[in-house]
């Protein structure tokens, strides 16, 4: 198994134009692949603003999506994974908020729909209610590659523990987050929450934001950001436009956890995680 | 209920004298009680060096044990609650790193034994191995005050977030955790996790080390530590002696918990901690 890649994060500007959002998204995927990425992830919501009032009307059908078409033809074309940030997924009635995972030879390996959606209320801060549109994913995701199995979750999921705790109990070492924290919960908690994840799990861990978009309501907090198994952030943009590239080395990995050994030293006779599905 | 109370944070100097080590503690303690602490906690390892060839030495039995009889008096005349750091506890042939919890009264209210033993060999970093001496405790520990529920771990306990969840789901508000992180695993760790730990479970978490003694081996970060439930540093001392103070606001916590409902929103549906004892 080979214990290095290239991964790469396209933080893309979102606009409220499909087109030129999907476009943008193929033409910063296609500079990552020529540059060597082996495994490239867009940001939360990545073809549509953050707003609840345009989720429905940005929605796609997984039969027929023009944007996974375009996502697979291009996954196929460089011959890499593509975790497709996320879109409004429409499935009959209900919505999600949808991360699909494409592989190599363009086809949908898994998806993940965000598990624990967005609804708060900061005084003074940042409102938002996610579940006036989306309904709730029901399920941990993760896929194999031929580097590692791989972790998918999306924004708020991270800010759950348990969900990476299972993940690494099934053998995940890189996790992939598109997220889009704002500008008071992203100064606040997002390099901690990052670092602490993969320093507890002793895993790399990605997220990739949309950049800031200071035309809209929401203002995404960017710092896409990689973190390596020993709480080190290895690779972190700003707020603006622009491709993250980190190499993950799992001989690293396995040095860390050899070397401070707290997946081992984990009291499983005491306590454990499961899970109830 | 009170909703607000006041702790103390001892960041005493250890020697390699318990007669000295103990009257430092309890001069500390006493300034601390004299300026309005309502909870007082020592560092790991208050009474002794942190080293394997000592901890025997210093080791004491509840019953008779001097440090305790001095700890319970001085509790009872200042009317306030001591976490006595940690001490090495004899228990008929076995040894624990534990921190013993005093109540008002002087009456010993419980006692928490190290879970998680550090044993670690970073290269050319920090080898120790404390499952040479101690044995494992066997318990998560809580204990009622009129303010909250309080939870004890001891350092290296804080690395595995099962715990905290677990005190949370039994309502602890505010977790004290003796401990003495080192110049490598302080300067890469300390921070997020406290911070991490607080941002998750929303609770107040303080963590009390000892001063740093150049003249031993084991060089303690110090860094005494108070972090709210929105994941803020709110007191932090440097390496040196002294008492670090922090007001808790449980109003505070309330209001971090109704505007950020991260506890409301687990998805206990799917996934759980359990306790297996």
């Amino acid at each position: 198994m080979c214990k290095n890649f290239k991964i790469a994060l396209c933080q893309t500007m979102v606009k409220d134009d499909k087109v030129y959002n999907l476009k943008k998204a193929l033409e910063f995927i296609e500079e990552a692949a020529v540059n060597g990425a082996n495994i490239i992830s867009l940001g939360e919501m990545f073809i549509c603003p953050y707003r609840n009032d345009v989720f429905k009307e940005y929605a796609e059908e997984e039969e027929g999506s023009i944007t996974l078409k375009a996502i697979a033809e291009i996954a196929k074309k460089y011959n890499v994974y593509i975790v497709a940030g996320s879109i409004p997924e429409k499935d009959g009635d209900k919505y999600y908020n949808t991360a699909y995972v494409i592989g190599k030879d363009g086809n949908i390996i898994t998806k993940h729909r965000k598990m624990h959606l967005f609804d708060i209320d900061i005084k003074d801060g940042v409102y938002m209610k996610e579940s006036d549109t989306f309904s709730y994913g029901q399920n941990i995701t993760m896929f194999d590659t031929e580097y590692c199995k791989v972790g998918v979750a999306i924004c708020y999921d991270m800010r759950f523990p348990e969900i990476f705790r299972i993940m690494v109990q099934n053998d995940v070492k890189l996790v992939i987050v598109p997220a889009a924290f704002n500008n008071v919960t992203g100064p606040a908690h997002w390099d901690i929450i990052i670092r602490n994840r993969s320093v507890d799990n002793q895993i790399y861990f990605a997220a990739a934001s949309p950049a800031r978009n200071y035309d809209e309501t929401y203002l995404a907090y960017g710092h896409s950001s990689v973190c390596n198994p020993f709480g080190e952030i290895i690779g972190q943009l700003d707020e603006n436009e622009d491709i993250l590239y980190c190499d993950i080395d799992l001989n690293y990995l396995e040095k860390v956890r050899t070397e401070l050994p707290l997946l081992k030293h984990r009291r499983l006779d005491i306590y454990g995680i499961n899970t109830k599905k």
